[in-house]
């Protein structure tokens, strides 16, 4: 940030009065300029044992595999969300069935929230911003081949839960640890019942 | 918005390549300024059935009172970040038991998620958003002079579930009834258990 969206005058870093950390403010008109996360919302759709995966068409991570999931928009719900993009990336119309995990990756500035989801009508098709859509048993996800950490994670829970349909609500935080890989940590996983 | 905050040009609303809907795109640079909804976090802190409250210092709805909530900061999780409010407003050190609700409120872009905590150590004391903090009974919750409709609503679903420990984890949108009121729909509540 460079430039105040406001009056066009430069921003400057510096606290706020009253507030305890740097923002971008504007040197001319001292409108502060605040950052904040955004959601990326997703479904984890379930048939038969089986889940939606699509192959991505779109950087980052072109030709990766994950869950139907993007960035949630001004003037929907997260619910909302996740099932638009359920169907703009897999061409699924589904009904969200539960909460399934909020997991937040603070140095970048994203809240993941993925929802477990059935399907309302048979049809998939790969939307514009994926090469192919399929459905997929646990033996079958291609684990090497996943696009984000957030998308293994929340997938390693997920078949694991599935073999005795006991699922969870999932609460926690994606960091790296001493090797470089994504971990999850200040797991909280309470188990979460529906009809 | 109406410069850009990469280059300083003006921006104008129109449909990017490859995208559906209107965004602020810079007419020099061409970069795309998404705005997303934002998050606020906050707690629902519970102490021999009591819950803490905190009169708000600030606009809007000075002189109201609210649970201890803010907007989610980059670099911290929504946990974290609720955490920091309860100390920042109620002098409060507390911790996260379970996820309670995530109210979208879409009209106006945010996305209320509240967590149930206890305590932590006993000190409370109003910071310097807060006027006052106290412990609140059920009876005893100032219902008419609730700061907003997101907070009531989650406080009416708490107490009712507190009578017998039976909670659940809400999500739900906000929105303006045939009366202007504010109610909530497509609600989503599932019993969740801990220990």
């Amino acid at each position: 940030m460079k430039f105040c969206s406001k009056c066009g005058a430069a921003v400057e870093r510096r606290i706020p009065e009253g507030e305890d950390r740097e923002r971008w403010v504007c040197s001319a008109c001292a409108t502060i300029h605040y950052e904040n996360p955004r959601m990326v919302v997703g479904c984890i759709v379930e048939q038969g044992g089986h889940i939606l995966l699509c192959k991505r068409a779109i950087e980052p991570r072109h030709g990766y595999w994950t869950v139907p999931a993007g960035f949630l928009e001004i003037g929907e719900s997260a619910v909302q969300g996740a099932v638009r993009e359920t169907y703009e990336e897999a061409g699924a119309r589904v009904q969200v069935i539960a909460p399934y995990a909020h997991f937040d990756i603070p140095h970048i500035g994203q809240a993941y929230i993925f929802y477990r989801a059935r399907m309302l009508a048979p049809e998939i098709s790969a939307g514009t911003e994926s090469l192919e859509v399929k459905w997929a048993e646990p033996a079958d996800i291609p684990w090497a081949e996943l696009a984000f950490p957030v998308v293994r994670i929340a997938l390693e829970l997920h078949t694991q839960e599935a073999k005795t349909s006991s699922y969870h609500m999932h609460t926690g935080i994606l960091a790296r640890d001493e090797a470089s890989r994504y971990v999850l940590r200040e797991h909280l996983a309470l188990p979460l019942f529906h009809a």
